[in-house]
């Protein structure tokens, strides 16, 4: 039997069924005559739960990065948090009752008053409420919730949907592959699936309902599709395909040292994205020709506040250092509107993407930038590093950058501290008025570099993140691609390299149409660099 | 002494001060024994507030239209909500409080709760809810809540803020300006003084602390500064400004019956932008040419129910009937994102601006659109009717649009109902996309309307409501005008007219700049059509 669903990460697996049970526990309430033994059990599940989370997160931490652990901090919170556990030990004393029916009586409050708030960001706590509440739950009804850690080799997991605490858990050594039921390409379990990259298809609609524990099926990642118990002529085309897909992967390693050039013999650099100094390894294996984007923003996020100017300075020194001659595209701080720093207190917007975020925050936050630059530049003698700012509509903004970065390099000269006076500044590409404008804008950078996700949902007026319109979100869009053209070009006529940093520069089918375009520098995750080269030679 | 602000509606008065008093009463927690004689009270202030909220809705229904009447409903439900009023006299009966200070700690309640949820909806209500909860202290302070409805002849209203329920009861035969210290262009007040064509300065920051009742002020709403006590010289000044003002306005008037041309000899068409059947009128004593913008979503607002093919066929037939046979440019169904209907739940969005609206929702609800086009279409014969999709981002979703049309046509055909077949259909522009692409489109619509309000803050990515950014919004931003001048010339290629129907139709820096591209229609509110008309006859 196949089953059509959305592909979330491409690749073959061809395993045995694992269905991840449904977390829900079944909640009988009973009544209590020992109040205090009832809060030592709740206390006990409490213990246990707080000992997973806190295994969990370190792993999460080792494999995924600090950033994708943060959320099991947050679970941690709730537990110590007296208005959650504290509130169903008061139940338990006031209403003598079980602690499971106690607990979920103050979740059900959590998410009663969450669910009346029409905000995504408290949307994501009621994920958090049952994750964090579940577990104490299936602690106090003593399951296991270890188990998708301990599944055997060769395993697709297969699940409703797969939480944080779920996919933090998997050992990409012997979990393959997963299917979910629900979920799209933006979904939470998406984006670990091409994080850890394994082959995974979500939205599936009825997958749990269709599979048995031990079923052989294939995964599909490429197609979207999993076919449950194939006959042999299935199994063998898969295996074929499992084997030529390999074989391809191992082939593109081949390419490490070759240097990137068109049909036509032009140089064209591949670089890969990057959000921490230890991404940098990552690019090097894969033969990355530099970084084409350096996210500063998770320097300063999961924190409590602003990272000094010496913790940056050496965080950029170490990419710089690690990357040698190689150059090292650096974006200031993009924080604001979805992005927020929990010591940086902003309104709240109705459109946060049409808001006050980026170099429009730094700009009206010249103390805060003034930091970031004076690190920049500092960092500026140890590498080949260049600055990019993000947001720019204007030329007027651009400019105004540079009078704050002038002013710096003023305050470094004074200090008699080192920086390279001559360090390329470009923008992002990123708002339709920029590629519109383009023409005037490259008289004034050095570079520019297209941030392809903010400039398609912003021609196209459809925010990528809303599953209702997401639909419109098309990359070859004719309107998007002439602004790309146009910016290339605009770049070009004044001699100035153009680059793009979006996810579009990775994507197989827009390769060729921006090779034609004339694209300098395509930057991407580094686990796509090795494809992007291929194509890129090839067009 | 000159106070400076910003201008909210233009035009000159000379007159003297009333301070609005601020709303704030000062609540004093008193013991009480007669429980049952102090809810009465509470019900003799709540009577009294319904009282005089029907009055203030009924004039405002009167003077500004149903749709700006609409929040003294939602404040007389409140009146009747029993978590309100209710909860005050539950904490009559248990504590034995005054009514003044129980109704004071459901508000602060109402407002604690409404504070925590960061929502843009919801902190309307928090005024609402401060508005209303004011209204019934005030009756209950005995304290003359009627004031500003009768003020003397020549007033200026002096007020920290005006709220609602204050502008309603604005009586422009006697209030002849008013300043405020708080507010920005897009605030209440500052919209409403447009709507009155009474002169307004907003954002005074001081302007209630510097004047004492009865002080003689000039307001100056095209510098947008406040005079207060001004000396001989300066009041001449005025007075012949105000004088030379009104006789440019009356001599406006000569405008009325003439054809519109440029210096250069073209027709250029100057219309009205409409919510409601009756605006006509002030289309047409405007001397406008048309209606270049009806906004349907006004006969869908106010309603707890969709209206009928019947009712809208009704409405679009008294437009075009009372226009004759001038053009009536209909915009399909306009709502989502920011704009709802009690009827018609969708889901909340992070940025509703991108979000699910208009054209997308119309196409995703097409038992909604086609009622709405069987209407257009039965109305087409009775006038000059042409039908505008809004929110158009690519080819395809025109077409979706007129297969949709073309449906009805055919059903109409079967049912024996007339409808202009040959009616035009054309698009808004308003979204990068159509503008990047204008040349393709072209090549289908029968014209182009420019709808800058959305195209200005999609091209920019600033959102013109978010007062963080909304410095960015600038109408002659170099992209901005290129696109605009790219949507024109892609029309004209093919023999199409393109229009514009957005505020910078109207604004008289944009007008030359307009002309000099070759703009053939400007739709605008019905009181700037004169001043439009002059400045297009001098470019």
């Amino acid at each position: 039997m196949i089953k059509k669903g959305i592909s979330a990460s491409k690749g073959y697996a061809i395993g045995h069924v694992f269905i991840k049970a449904d977390n829900e526990v079944k909640i009988v309430e009973k009544k209590i005559s020992d109040i205090e033994s009832e809060k030592a059990r709740l206390q006990g599940a409490v213990e246990k739960a707080r000992e997973q989370l806190t295994k969990i997160k370190e792993k999460a931490e080792k494999d995924l990065g600090a950033d994708k652990a943060a959320v099991f901090e947050s679970h941690m919170m709730f537990l110590d948090d007296p208005d959650f556990i504290g509130s169903a030990e008061n139940i338990i004393s006031d209403e003598m009752i079980n602690a499971e029916k106690a607990l979920e009586n103050v979740m059900k409050n959590y998410v009663a008053i969450f669910e009346g708030i029409e905000d995504e960001y408290v949307k994501e706590r009621i994920a958090d409420v049952k994750d964090v509440g579940n577990r104490v739950l299936q602690n106090l009804a003593g399951n296991d919730m270890t188990s998708l850690a301990d599944v055997d080799n060769n395993t697709v997991v297969v699940a409703h949907d797969l939480t944080p605490s779920d996919t933090a858990q998997l050992d990409k050594n012997r979990v393959i592959g997963f299917l979910t039921n629900i979920g799209g390409r933006t979904s939470h379990s998406a984006i670990m699936a091409r994080t850890l990259e394994i082959p995974a298809v979500v939205g599936l609609q009825d997958i749990v309902e269709s599979v048995k524990n031990g079923d052989t099926i294939v995964v599909d990642g490429a197609e979207g599709i999993a076919i449950i118990n194939p006959d042999e002529a299935t199994l063998k085309e898969y295996e074929a395909k499992k084997a030529e897909y390999e074989k391809k992967q191992e082939k593109l390693r081949e390419l490490i040292n070759v240097e990137t050039r068109t049909k036509e013999g032009k140089r064209v650099e591949v670089c890969g994205n990057i959000g921490k100094a230890k991404d940098v390894e990552a690019v090097l294996q894969n033969g990355g020709d530099g970084v084409g984007l350096f996210r500063t923003e998770f320097l300063y996020m999961d924190r409590d506040q602003m990272p000094t100017e010496d913790e940056q300075f050496e965080a950029y020194k170490a990419v710089v250092e690690k990357m040698g001659e190689k150059p090292v595209v650096i974006r200031t701080l993009d924080i604001g509107g979805d992005k927020k720093l929990p010591y940086l207190p902003l309104p709240e917007e109705m459109n946060p993407f049409l808001g006050y975020r980026a170099i429009r925050l730094c700009l009206g936050r010249k103390d805060i930038f003034k930091i970031q630059l004076r690190a920049l530049l500092r960092a500026s003698v140890y590498g080949n590093l260049k600055i990019m700012f993000p947001m720019i509509s204007s030329l007027e903004e651009f400019l105004s950058a540079k009078e704050v970065l002038k002013e710096c390099m003023g305050e470094l000269d004074k200090e008699g501290k080192k920086y390279n006076a001559k360090l390329e500044t470009g923008i992002m590409v990123e708002i339709p008025a920029a590629a519109v404008n383009s023409e005037e804008l490259a008289k004034y950078v050095d570079f520019f570099s297209i941030g392809t996700n903010d400039l398609i949902q912003y021609t196209l007026a459809a925010d990528r993140m809303n599953e209702k319109v997401s639909y419109l979100y098309n990359p070859m869009h004719p309107a998007v691609l002439k602004l790309i053209k146009m910016t290339i070009q605009s770049a070009h006529k004044e001699g100035k390299w153009c680059g793009m940093c979006g996810e579009m520069a990775g994507d197989e089918k827009a390769i060729p149409t921006l090779v034609e375009y004339g694209l300098d520098e395509f930057s991407m995750s580094a686990s796509s660099i090795l494809t992007a080269k291929e194509l890129i030679m090839k067009a």
